[in-house]
């Protein structure tokens, strides 16, 4: 099983390294011209547009966007995947709005190793309230960039809009489950399973969308789109859990992200309804669990816990358990048309469940 | 003049008495199972649907959707209208979509006599960042569910993608419009000029926009959507000057906000910027104008001084140099396809351009 992970992995990276240059070369010939458009407008409206732009050309590791190929690749036998290019552009910047959006909301500063919009914003713009209002605005127009660009897409029109109608769900699914994340103040009961959040907030935006919309432009019909939600979503919901693992577990070198911030923000992570229905962890939970002030102590102390209690290891095993699943519905395709197809989406198995940033 | 004023506003009376019949009750229908199958997922993510849902359904005057109806007119000779109504629908969410992040931005507490979506999930949340957080996230929700709405059209697919990237368009420009609005703290100078912001804010979105989706679903080419802009560009223009106009010297009764609001909260309106330059007027602005707590007395002082600079008659002026252009637009139109589309069409310079609310 092993040999097979790292094959698998090798057949996503470079498929992944050819994206990435494309992307980001694109993304960026894109930009410009409408960057320059804005600063003609104002020095605000230029401002705003140069953020965006910037944050959707720092990094940012286009997984997205392969996932674009891959499901064309899974629908179709040409090659390149050329018709893609502007899916690819447009998932992309439908993330950099999606993030904008939720670094605010979460009070995150930083975002692929630099300022967050919202913080950018509130410094140029000289308060808070107005770099908030343009912090928002900006996610605005990063959603509305993504579908013009989703619109230069050169397929005949009858696939374009199937892709249309794909990317406009993955806009409410995502918004869908980052509001089922949220609890009033003071409510009871458990709320959604985690598992059905990270349904709606990751695998459709993350996983299911892009492939469906690389399938889609290639011309796919309802039956192959519907073994590549049966492959993405057990995928999604893995790559989420393999989230909340890194946010407690993984190295903050390679996530980019502060330790343990998922623990101060209160987020309802698997490792923490794992823990649910312990007393002791209850009690910890109760004085770390989205308490930003939190003692290093007590938050170290809870991090063990989720270790010693077995938390850790019952997700890592349900991680392993959704890859499988995902790996049977990839047996279960038939994708005599498509050589690549098999080894990419294969190789995303492994490169989203086991990834290690 | 005024004759033939009241007969054109005749004509567009009845297409929006028709059209709000129509979009309130598929609106109520299409949002319906929605609502539902959110309130399925949590309290959480139900309330939010329902807010949205509350705030698309209360009142509005469905002036946009007209407006769809009014540029299918002007691109085909088939009646009824029924290929646009996910279009109506699709214009009416976009602009819950709007409003809900607009009234956030302003710190509107009120929206069509009730209250704005903001205030009512900071209520149901329990806190304001949560209510602030789940009402950005409302209206990122209300953009999904329009391009949804839009996506449902059952026109031939090349038409629909033409009206989706009309569509696309709107968005952009909007935001666009809103951000130029925008000075940065202790910024210099007089930025874009107010109908240079009007064109953007107000003519793409409320005017243009929807005239080119409808005539985009009606399979209108490239001239006739270029006579549309001409047409359109202006009438979205004298629409936002009149509304400045309104915002000031309107009856609060008739336009459901509150008197005075433009002023108090610093909106640049055409009324502004005709007092610029005046040493007594640039005194009083820089008491009163984005100053929510200044006196009812200097407001009242600054009113009076719009109205005897001559400001007022001078935005006045402006606004019919602004139909009439409209008109002439209208009038170099060749419509012969189309008997209700030149009537509609006039009706709404009239009825954007002279209207009391």
């Amino acid at each position: 099983m092993s040999d097979e992970l790292v094959d698998d992995s090798r057949s996503f990276a470079p498929l992944l390294a050819r994206v990435k240059t494309q992307v980001d070369a694109s993304l960026a010939e894109w930009l410009r011209p409408r960057v320059a458009a804005a600063s003609r407008i104002s020095v605000e409206v230029g401002g705003v547009a140069e953020a965006l732009a910037e944050l959707a050309l720092r990094g940012g590791k286009r997984m997205r966007a392969a996932l674009v190929a891959a499901g064309f690749a899974a629908a179709s036998s040409d090659e390149p995947w050329s018709p893609c290019a502007p899916a690819m552009m447009a998932v992309e910047l439908l993330q950099a709005y999606l993030l904008i959006h939720d670094d605010w909301m979460d009070d995150d500063d930083v975002r692929r190793g630099g300022k967050a919009v919202h913080v950018l914003l509130r410094e140029r713009l000289g308060t808070r309230a107005l770099g908030d209002a343009a912090a928002v605005l900006a996610g605005d127009l990063a959603s509305g960039y993504a579908q013009e660009a989703l619109f230069e897409s050169s397929v005949p029109p009858e696939r374009l809009l199937r892709a249309a109608r794909a990317f406009a769900r993955i806009q409410v699914e995502v918004v869908t489950g980052q509001l089922a994340e949220m609890r009033s103040e003071g409510s009871s009961g458990p709320g959604p399973s985690v598992e059905s959040i990270h349904a709606l907030k990751t695998a459709s935006y993350t996983v299911t969308g892009p492939l469906l919309l690389g399938a889609n432009l290639a011309g796919a019909d309802d039956a192959r789109c519907a073994e590549l939600e049966r492959f993405g979503r057990p995928l999604g919901i893995a790559f989420q859990l393999r989230d909340d693992l890194l946010g407690v577990f993984g190295d903050p070198s390679a996530t980019g992200k502060p330790v343990w911030n998922d623990i101060r923000q209160g987020k309802r992570t698997a490792l923490v309804a794992e823990l649910r229905g312990d007393a002791r962890a209850e009690a910890m939970l109760a004085r770390v669990l989205g308490k930003p002030g939190a003692p290093q102590a007590d938050v170290a102390a809870l991090v063990r816990m989720m270790d010693e209690s077995g938390a850790r290891a019952r997700v890592e095993a349900r991680v392993r358990e959704l890859c499988d699943e995902a790996r049977r519905a990839l047996d279960a395709m038939a994708l005599s048309s498509s050589p690549s197809g098999r080894g990419w989406l294969a190789g995303a198995v492994s490169a989203l469940g086991d990834r290690s940033a």
